[in-house]
C-alpha cells in the first residue's frame, strides 16, 4: 500500500512564518544570518519574506533590502510571497527575486474574504488573470495551492469534493491556458487535516490526475503535523514547505498568538525522511545549527525536537 | 491493510515522568491538584509516583504521602512504579496503590547495567523470581517491558530478533509458570523508533503471538512521537503509556535536561484517536485543562500543542 518517494524536496518557509507573526521586528542582520545558515544546509529553495502592504505587516517592510543583503549559494532558489498584482510587480522589481509564482484558491469562502477581500469565486476568476500576468512576463506557474483543505475555523469541516472541485478548475484551467501543470499543494492552513484524511483526500487527486505532482503545507496546529506528513509520504507526496525549528508554530515566543501554530518543523520532517531512506539531500546537522540560530533570534523556546535532542548517526557511528 | 482498534486506553504517566526530571521538588498540593484534575478526565489509570530510593530521586520521596491524599475516583487505578523488591514491599505497604506489576527485559545489556546494576541475562532471570513473588503475594502481572526496543544511545541499533527474543522469553514464562500473557509492552525508551520500524515490530510480534494484547511507551525525543503512535495504531495497538502537556519532555522546564523528551502528549494522542473515529472515554477538554494545570506548575511553556490551539468540536458545532 506505501507507496514513498524516494527523494523528497523541502521548501523552507521560517524566514517568514516565523518573522511575520513576531510582534518585535527583528534587525535585518538577524534574518540575514539565519537565512546564510539556512543556505548551507542543502535546502534548495528558501523563501526569504514576502511583498505585501508594509502597513499590515511591517515586520516583511525590509524584504527588498533582504534580498540584496543574504548571500547566496548557487543552485538555491530565494523566493518570496505576494498576495496580489501590485506585490507580484514589487517582487519582479526587487534585486534577484527568484519568482515562482502561485495560483491560490479558498474553498472557505469566509476565509477568502477575510484573506483577500474577494470570495471564493471571485478568487478563482482572479487565479485566470493571474496566469496571464505569469505568462506575459514569462513565468510559469509554479505551485497552486487550495487553502484550508480540510476544515476552516470559519466554515468548519471542508467536504472534500469542495476541495477536488478547486483542484479540477485548476486542470481545466492549466489546459485552457496551455500552460503545464503547477505542483498541486493541498494545504492543511488550519491544522485540521489528520492523517487519514489525508491519505483519502491525496488518493481521490491522483485518481483525479494520476501524474500530477503533489505537495502538502502542513501546520502542526494540533500536534498532528508529522503524522500527517507521514501519511503523505506513504502516498508519494514528494514536496513539502516547512518551517526550520518549527518557527512560527511557538505559541510561547513573546508574539502574543497563544493560538497561532506555524508549519511543520522542517528538521523534524527531515530527520523522519532519513529514517524511512528516503533522501533528501539536507545535511541535518547544520539544519539543526540553522534551528539553534532561529531560537536564539527569537529568545523563546521554539517547537522542533531534533534541534534539541540531535539526530541519530552519532550514535550510530559510536556503536 | 490498517487494523484500528475501535477502544484505545491511555494510562497517564505524567505526574511520575514530569516531576521525576524536576530539579526543584514541587509542593506536594500541586501534584495532588494535577492528579484530582486527570481523576476527572475519564482516564482509567494513572501513575502517581515511584517507590523508589528516595536519595536517588528525592522527587519521588513523597508517593506514599500522595497517595493518602489524593481524591479517589471510582474506577481509576492509582498506581506507581517500582524497581525491585524492596519498592514492591513499600508500594504494598503504602495506602490504597493499585499494585499492577510489571516486568522488565534490556535488550540493551549496557542500558540494563545502568538501570538496574545487572547485565540483561540476569534482568531476565530476576523477572523469574518476580514472577513468582507477584503470585505469591495473590497479583497477576499486568504489563511485560522490552525497554530501548528500536535502538540505545549506549548501544545503538538494537535488532529486531533480540527484542523477539525477550518477548518469545516472556512467553515461555508465562507458560512454565502457568500464568495470563500480560500486556506485551514495546517501549521506545530513547526516542529511536519511526513508523515503519514500529509496524514492523508489531507484525513480527503478532506473528509471534496472535492473540496478546500489545502496548506502546513512546517518548517524543526526535518528534516523531504521534507518527509512531500512529503507526501502531494502524496495526491495532490499543494501549499507550504516555505524559500530559507532554510532560517530562520539555527540554525548557527549568529542570537543565535540554536533551531530555518525555512520552508522547497525551491529549494530542487523544485527539488523533478521536479525530480517526477511535474511542477513549477520555473528555479531551478537561484533559486540556488538566495539561493547562501542569504548565501552570511546571512554571514554563509545555509541549503539548492541543492544549495550546484547543480541539476541533467547537468549530464543528459553530459551523
Amino acid at each position: 500500500m506505501s507507496d514513498f518517494p524516494k527523494f523528497v524536496e523541502f521548501r523552507e518557509e521560517g524566514p517568514r512564518e516565523g518573522f511575520q507573526i513576531e510582534k518585535k521586528i527583528h534587525p535585518i542582520e538577524e534574518r540575514i544570518e539565519l537565512i546564510d545558515m539556512l543556505s548551507e544546509t542543502g535546502l534548495k529553495r528558501i523563501q526569504v519574506g514576502s511583498f505585501v502592504n508594509p502597513q499590515k505587516v511591517p515586520q516583511m517592510a525590509d524584504t527588498a533590502e533582504l534580498f540584496k543583503r543574504i548571500k547566496r549559494v548557487p543552485g538555491v532558489r530565494y523566493t518570496s510571497l505576494w498576495l496580489n498584482d501590485k506585490g507580484f510587480r514589487k517582487a519582479l522589481a526587487a534585486h534577484q527575486v527568484d519568482i515562482d509564482p502561485r495560483l491560490l484558491f479558498y474553498p472557505s469562502d469566509t476565509f477568502s474574504r477575510k484573506n483577500n477581500d474577494a470570495s471564493s469565486i471571485e478568487m478563482r476568476e482572479k487565479q485566470r488573470e493571474w496566469v496571464k500576468l505569469y505568462k506575459q512576463e514569462g513565468h510559469a506557474v509554479d505551485t497552486a495551492y487550495v487553502m484550508t483543505a480540510f476544515g476552516c475555523n470559519f466554515e468548519g469541516p471542508i467536504p472534500q469534493q469542495r476541495v477536488l472541485d478547486d483542484f479540477r478548475f485548476i486542470l481545466d484551467l492549466c489546459t485552457e491556458e496551455n500552460i503545464p501543470l503547477p505542483i498541486l499543494v493541498v494545504a492543511d492552513t488550519m491544522g485540521w487535516g489528520n492523517p487519514e484524511a489525508i491519505k483519502r483526500m491525496i488518493g481521490a487527486l491522483r485518481d483525479m490526475k494520476p501524474d500530477a505532482r503533489i505537495g502538502m503545507h502542513l501546520h502542526d496546529t494540533r500536534g498532528l503535523g508529522i503524522a500527517n506528513l507521514y501519511a503523505a509520504l506513504s502516498m508519494g507526496v514528494d514536496m513539502f514547505e516547512s518551517s526550520v525549528a518549527g518557527l512560527g508554530g511557538c505559541p510561547f515566543a513573546g508574539h502574543g498568538h497563544a493560538r497561532a501554530a506555524g508549519n511543520v518543523c522542517t528538521e523534524d520532517a527531515v530527520f523522519l525522511c532519513h529514517e524511512l531512506g528516503i533522501r533528501t539531500d539536507i545535511d541535518l546537522d547544520k539544519l539543526i545549527a540553522a534551528a539553534v540560530c532561529a531560537e536564539k533570534i527569537i529568545g523563546s523556546p521554539l517547537m522542533g525536537r531534533v534541534m534539541h535532542s540531535g539526530g541519530l548517526d552519532k550514535y550510530r557511528k559510536a556503536s
